[in-house]
């Protein structure tokens, strides 16, 4: 599908490296596509990043079928763009298209989109290491109608934002609050897709964690109680002695692209990868052993977000001293030098703009 | 709070009573009110019916925070506007603001400002039987903000619309299908609250259910799918021998107002009403007894809507040969003839505009 562009007239003043945070400063420009069940995906474009005219009975507001994804664009240090893995995420918003009743979009046009709008905001990509263009891809439900049923229509948006390093002073261990009171996805549900819901259903959990002095959640599942499932919005994963767990991918768990690269990158340095049912006693009592080596999250934000404390019903233990142990800086490290183009990309992982 | 009045200059035309539908036409006006964390709730406003410009970025498109009402004003004889128990709206509206994150609303001002919006559009209450004004309070994250957090700003939104008589041709009661594989809401989630993330998650099961020829699922709780939750986007009730049956609100279940509103009328009537938990084998094993004399749904669409079938996983049972049953009609009758003002409401339900 061509691509029309319509280019800005009024280019944005960009922040400068140093002040970048997340997820509030926008490029100049965005892609759009429709859906019709008429015409399939059309008008492909690309067009001043602006607000859209959406009526008040737009289904996505009343019934929230939307999903997203995230991933983001890096500048090397010979001013080459680098996008990590980026037909993953398309697969992943196809896979949640599946889920939500959302007309799927060809992979290849997806990553081509990407790519198209990330070149016309090349110079909005920061330059200083650990900065990157934060990428979003959202799809969502257009038909103006009040009734519960998938849209027939639906738009789907690119944006994209400088954002700034992760760690600005180092890797700093979070402290996590265990959940046994709020649930955010059960077999059955949408765990497994990136739609709004779930995001929705962790925002009470998140707000009180944060209230008893928190970074995030560790979320368990919905049923039993007992099996670790995420922490926050990433995965997680455990060094207990010599093996390395992280939970199985059993139907309410987002199959994280930062997950993935972490299990392959782990087993290509012969470590023992487990995807496995665990519980948190498991967890607290490999601790209560000195088996508990590290615990680590993982994501597209943050890349790897060592845990240095988590907290079930008030028993708080302390994980490696409350710092970074050397299975997540060895990951930290390896990925972010892949993205960056700083390590050779032996997975082909990367792919250029 | 004062609201202002902006009225449209170019008044719609109105649709006839005879091919009025559900959900696709809206009304001249729409009420609006913004929050932000130093104004609170402020500049209430009644505007012409118009999209709203919103960002790419808004959150409510990406994580889902938003929440709604449904209820309908209804036109007398006597040329009167009702309104049936616009307070329990407010109310469940700001339990689910609790639940969401998102700031309550004051109930009165809730009330008042549906009221000087239906009042405005009065003209476009539709006046033969059995139609009526469906009315749509929402409120939804307004931060242009890509991040997972509750928003700092929401809008506060009504609008109405037209509506046909649900049932046209008479009562006809619907095939329901058991769903066993797909979960809507599991306690600790958003299942009691009218979040937009509950019907997101209801969907995939229902495009399956119809392309079997099911009408609606009946919801079974997550945990152990045994229990009993909700049918479609209704509560349900079983008449078992002389005991009416409903699944107990345990924290998954939306506490439905015709759903209360049909308990209290069932038991002024004498009838022995049980809020309990009920299991999908205690229904089919009452059926086999000759013991399940009725199922039916109650919501504000459809008032009462019988189930004249049931599926699960391949047994099919036929409830009151596929009829209306005495409990259904009697409380379809008295709840729309109240509504209508057709009948006494010695209930003090009825609000008149």
């Amino acid at each position: 599908m061509k691509i029309l562009v319509e280019k800005t007239k009024e280019p944005k003043k960009k922040p400068s490296s140093e002040g970048l945070s997340f997820g509030t400063v926008f490029s100049d420009h965005m892609f759009l596509c429709d859906y019709s069940p008429e015409k399939g995906w059309h008008n492909a474009r690309i067009t001043p990043y602006r607000a859209l005219p959406i009526p008040p009975s737009n289904m996505t507001i009343h019934y929230g079928q939307s999903i997203f994804e995230g991933l983001k664009a890096y500048k090397t240090e010979d001013k080459k763009v680098n996008l990590f893995r980026p037909a993953e995420n398309i697969k992943r918003l196809n896979a949640s298209c599946r889920r939500m009743c959302i007309p799927e979009i060809d992979e290849k046009f997806g990553v081509e989109a990407i790519k198209a709008l990330v070149d016309i905001d090349r110079d909005w990509i920061p330059e200083e290491y650990g900065t990157s263009l934060y990428i979003r891809p959202f799809i969502f439900a257009a038909d103006p109608y009040i009734g519960v049923r998938p849209s027939e229509t639906y738009l789907f948006v690119i944006i994209t934002g400088p954002v700034g390093a992760y760690y600005k002073e180092g890797i700093n261990p979070v402290k996590i609050f265990v959940e046994t009171k709020y649930v955010r996805a059960v077999v059955g549900g949408l765990g497994e897709s990136k739609a709004s819901a779930n995001y929705a259903a962790s925002l009470k959990a998140q707000v009180e964690a944060k209230e008893k002095g928190y970074t995030q959640v560790l979320w368990l599942d919905g049923i039993e109680k007992k099996y670790v499932e995420e922490v926050g919005t990433m995965n997680v994963f455990f060094v207990i002695g010599d093996e390395v767990v992280t939970p199985a991918l059993t139907g309410s768990i987002l199959p994280g692209i930062t997950r993935k690269s972490s299990i392959e990158l782990l087993k290509s340095w012969g470590y023992k990868v487990s995807e496995r049912r665990i519980t948190i006693d498991e967890v607290f009592e490999a601790h209560d052993k000195g088996m508990l080596k590290e615990v680590f999250g993982t994501g597209t934000a943050a890349v790897i977000s060592p845990v240095g404390e988590l907290n079930l019903d008030g028993k708080v233990i302390t994980i490696n001293n409350g710092e970074i142990g050397p299975v997540s800086k060895r990951l930290y490290d390896t990925i972010t030098g892949i993205q960056y183009g700083r390590i050779p990309d032996k997975f082909g992982w990367i792919e250029q703009i």
